[in-house]
């Protein structure tokens, strides 16, 4: 095993660890952490509520989450060497959760707390725990599905510089501006009151709490990005803004689908991840990288079986939209619910289902107005029975008593 | 070899063709041939422009392309017994070049004609020419790269019912009203002067012609999908709306990346495609059905390393957009293109690159405001030469030289 | 299409066709066409008995077919500049049946005729003939397969020196000469009877007929390697024995399983092949090539869910081998039969299977003493029905009253 | 994480283990522990040697191994409901090593402790360690290359009943017979002095150990049947012989190659394995199952280019076998390690690539007398630099100064 650099305390809240973790983006957090380019090296992470949600059958806790108190990262780690400009190649070794506590959760979030990709359909909060077998996972409260996960971190990046950061929160404001009472809002401003900025000294952090980028969105550092495919053997390359770059993660992944769309969709889990890191010095004016790119690895799963669903950019209400793949993708989503709920799944489950398994979510077509065409692919390998259609018709192999969690 | 049941001459103008093409959606277009559940056969297209496009070094036929005479369809062709509400089942066999005109053509389309995804920043015409070697393509515009392509048909689909036809009508009109001197418009409406309409008795024809529904954009049928996934072995599942179904195809490919982005994006070519046919009675409403669904095959290419690209929604000038998958991808597009710069690529050539190979676009996230994550995969494998980032930085090893056919 | 170098005449007999096979190996052989390296082209190939199978019910051709008549050879191809001690760059870039004849056959060899595989329990000629689907292969024979063939030439390779003529027959004759009488025997010697060699002037291939090289056997050359993995988009590195090379290809087979079981093991069929030709001079020594190499490509089928059957080397009557990997092999096989004939399939039906579909026999033991372990991997996605084991058992879904071709 | 069943301790020596393993096969060997059908558990191995080799540069400990103190098995367990004529089905859920022991060796045998498949090119005993970074494995002895492992278990099966253990006894001893002095022996015969028989009581052992079946061997049962493939994600199904099945594993490979070649030849490594466990009542008449058939999961490494080498059944001084696939496979590990060695490769070094890359051995051929045709599979992105074939011939790019650990 590598070194573990940062070890969390599962049974401790955020804000007692040992290793101080941040909640926020800013150039100031101090390093907790040093390595050498070359060095494999372990880092633990709580789960992306640092402890919030918790293993039963009611979903109270996911109504009433704290969303300005999530995404506690573990770092910022500097890498020795590292320049502003440089690319840090990242190397996935492998993830997993704890040995003493191998389960996970998805949650639909309510309309008041943001609600998901398909709020107006599914506006009540819920939740599914899943239990890890290994490479798999299942759920009592989803049954019928065992998902090979596609583990990743949900969200992982390098320090912005300050340059960086003042551009996040101007181009943010100014979309905030457009309609500032919205619910939910438009983007989700700098919030002090709940930051945490590491080991960054008190005065120094009140200041920086007021400016520090929020984690929700993914930006040109990484970020949020909630990729499935940086899994075990993807080599990821960040851009670097700051001196050492200041490598943080957090908000493990066991399993998810492309667009994450339940919003808490993942299979949300606390664990670890290890990792190896090296430097292409000034890489980014050699390669011309403003985003992170990626190569894929060669691990599992490799499901090759799929059944697809088209969504158009016209809304389940009639209304034709402009090339609109944010629409059509909700279109293939709501095609897919309906068709799941054929067998027996309500709404909410397979809902959930969509979130959680490796589900492809393909921009099709984008040019041929006035339609975009998504398209979303559903590996029938993971469901324990045939879902293909054929001339007898859906048999209703799932039991319809059970159900995802409600709050009580 | 299945029976013919539709055959053309690629050395003759679309209109003069004995199949008599359709390049309309309308309910009352007359079958051309019949066939029954179980049988296979194969139906012969044009390109999609019907023969505008010549192997040349001159892009002259690209800008000057009349787009209201595109996807001359082959068909329509009833499934004996289908009814309104079933699903027709195609699987597609196969898909070739006529072995007298194994070449294929991509454009990026002019401003004036409408454009591309990247229209802004090729807004001039071009034009690739490719050469077919068995299941690879190469072009002799742009050097480097070999395809080993995911044949497919752009458009394939059942003829709407007239309350579906009206409804395709209606609502496009209600989006052209918003701005209808928008340049490129916001849709294509109905437009009697160069609408064919298979064998349509001409009175007939000349009522109809006003209503037909334009192939451009994807809809509720099928059609114009470009789905690059419904290639050899792929097993789609029709919504049926007509007595007899009317199974209408053309707008082959040869190859095409997710999203077609050059909007003349794939490798567009004449050819055959062998088809199987059955039908689920009833099986709209049985699954829930309202747009295709399929079933991937296992046919290749089976690339598994690719370098992906992230893009999010914030477009190129810095301006901050909400969830918007279209501008992410966008960024991806371009973040990609950057890149392929470094290795002697023009922008206008890495652009046709990102339409033609079989690259995947991946709604990565969608539910993190402010920003869509989209990621473009590109499959290392179609270069001749390591694409992949590495301390020495690019060696430029692409021919300057080379470029794409412009207009003279 | 790339120019045709050669072509046949699938309504006449080999000893007819205009471009004049071969049937035996020997570097004197005339090349027929000439070809510089970069070049496309395409070869007409015979079905590999020339014609003496046809598409019917009746077996009587398989029992009498004359087996010193098979392999008609296309070729041999000069490659412009190819000397002794290069390698030649062979890709496939295509392989297809003519399209007026889209179907293929496989048997079962009488012991007489020197059987298969697994003679001892299947001695009996049986017939197999298949209808081609595009990519798909189906037979009336062999109810509830559907197999997405992975095409290949059987047979391909260029022309030995003298010396490795010698040797071939030398060390054949060799092994022959410790049990002369065999029935069937050990080795094919030279036979000039039916020995056709092209375009060989008539008193020079009298006396190469006496020491032409059967083409039964795989050697250093390639030759007869029935590699079902050198289909499209392979890359295979031949050694070069003579100037010019001299490539000749035959005995294309629609898809075959690994080891081509029943001898007749693929579904065969007469058909085309494209070509592209480089060359690496002095590769042989550059790279210690000794027999050819390949480099696999990325076409289909890529089926990913295999049931596997394990065999050791003891033989079904229970007598235990050293580290025999033939005998593995057999029990592999002869447990996979064991297993599909309680689906409903007679045991030459699942011989035939295992003859056919794109089954992969591995060597997973070799070294613990004293049994070797051998794996047949069956793609289960070739099955109409669920083959997998569970608690309910098998359900016989195939139709008892099918069965193979018979002599009459 | 799944109950634990079965602890080792590594720093203690087999023998003082508290779970007390067996190292020999009878049907008398006491249950450890007991688990339902449905259940998850863990058990934990020792590495096959029991902790003789250690993680140094000197093959000393390889050369003097005791082979007849190995594959210290964990178990057996008991399967609550286990008939003979059941099949136990095993999920394999996951497998690793200790986090404290994140290493392993593969070894080439000297002759006199029985060598590998190629003993008579490389008779002399060599060590290499491997470092673990997670789902990779790296040598100091073996640089350039970087192994995704397909780890699984060497050896897993059920206990024999009495019956199978004298005919397993009967048949070997035969085979012994024949060349009772020969160096290797033939097969390994019970040998009572290092017997574990777990916690059989000591009389009951003593005479247990005189007829218990060593496990060198795979047979019918399973047991060292060294597939690679049974990696996380298959699905096992095992004949069941006594009542409770007795299911033992051991022997856990962090990587290997079909073939096991140099004997010693995967990555071996202590560690633990996840299991599930169900039965199918009297599934052995139900399917025909007399060895273990298995389905293959959806984990990776999904490696998909190859470089192939081809062997056929001649051997290296020139010598023509019948058909053996032993010899023509040996052939292509020949070829193939003569191909990397103008890499830079050692002779050894290459051996032990082939050992434990997750090379696959095909039997290509096995009917085209007298040639057998055996293939090897190369995994080509193991190597961290291009190791196809070009004009410009192999670049050393291997430090020729680093080697395998010898004896000192």
């Amino acid at each position: 095993m590598p070194k573990t650099l940062i070890k969390v305390d599962i049974n401790k809240p955020a804000e007692k660890q040992d290793m101080l973790p941040h909640n926020r983006w800013h150039p100031d957090i101090p390093f907790v952490a040093s390595v050498n380019p070359g060095e494999d090296f372990r880092i633990e992470c709580l789960d992306w509520t640092g402890g919030q949600i918790v293993d039963d059958n009611d979903a109270t806790d996911m109504r009433d989450v704290d969303l300005t108190k999530v995404h506690y990262l573990s770092g910022p780690v500097e890498i020795a060497g590292a320049d502003p400009g440089d690319l840090l190649v990242v190397d996935i070794l492998d993830i997993g959760a704890f040995q003493e506590s191998e389960w996970g959760f998805t949650g639909i979030f309510a309309r008041e707390n943001g609600g998901g990709f398909l709020v107006d359909h599914y506006p009540e909060a819920r939740k599914a725990c899943w239990d890890f077998h290994g490479i798999y996972a299942t759920s009592r409260h989803v049954p019928g599905v065992r998902i090979h996960g596609m583990s990743h971190p949900g969200l992982i990046g390098c320090l912005p510089s300050r340059e960086l950061l003042n551009e996040w929160n101007a181009r943010e404001a100014e979309l905030i501006a457009t309609d500032p009472n919205r619910i939910p809002p438009l983007a989700a401003p700098p919030y002090a009151d709940t930051a945490l900025l590491g080991h960054m000294p008190p005065q120094q952090a009140k200041e920086a709490a007021k400016v520090g980028a929020r984690t929700v969105p993914p930006r040109e550092h990484g970020g949020n990005v909630d990729i499935k495919n940086l899994t075990r053997g993807s080599r990821i390359y960040f851009p670097v803004y700051v001196e050492g770059g200041g490598l943080s993660v957090g908000d493990l992944h066991f399993s998810q689908g492309d667009g994450e769309i339940t919003f808490c969709g993942a299979i949300e889990m606390a664990g670890w991840i290890d990792l190896h890191v090296d430097l292409i010095k000034g890489g980014m004016e050699k390669y011309g990288i403003k985003n992170p790119i990626f190569k894929t690895g060669t691990s599992g799963p490799n499901y090759n079986d799929f059944l697809v669903f088209e969504g158009i950019s016209v809304d389940e209400r009639g209304k034709q939209y402009y090339l609109d793949a944010h629409v059509a993708y909700r279109q293939a989503a709501l095609n897919a619910i309906e068709y799941l709920k054929k067998f027996g799944y309500s709404g909410e489950q397979a809902y959930v289902i969509l979130g959680t398994a490796p589900v492809e979510g393909r921009i099709s077509g984008i040019v041929d107005i006035p339609n975009a065409c998504a398209t979303l692919y559903i590996p029938t390998e993971i469901f324990e029975f045939n879902i293909m259609p054929d001339s007898a018709g859906p048999r209703v192999l799932v039991d319809r008593a059970v159900e995802l969690a409600k709050p009580t």
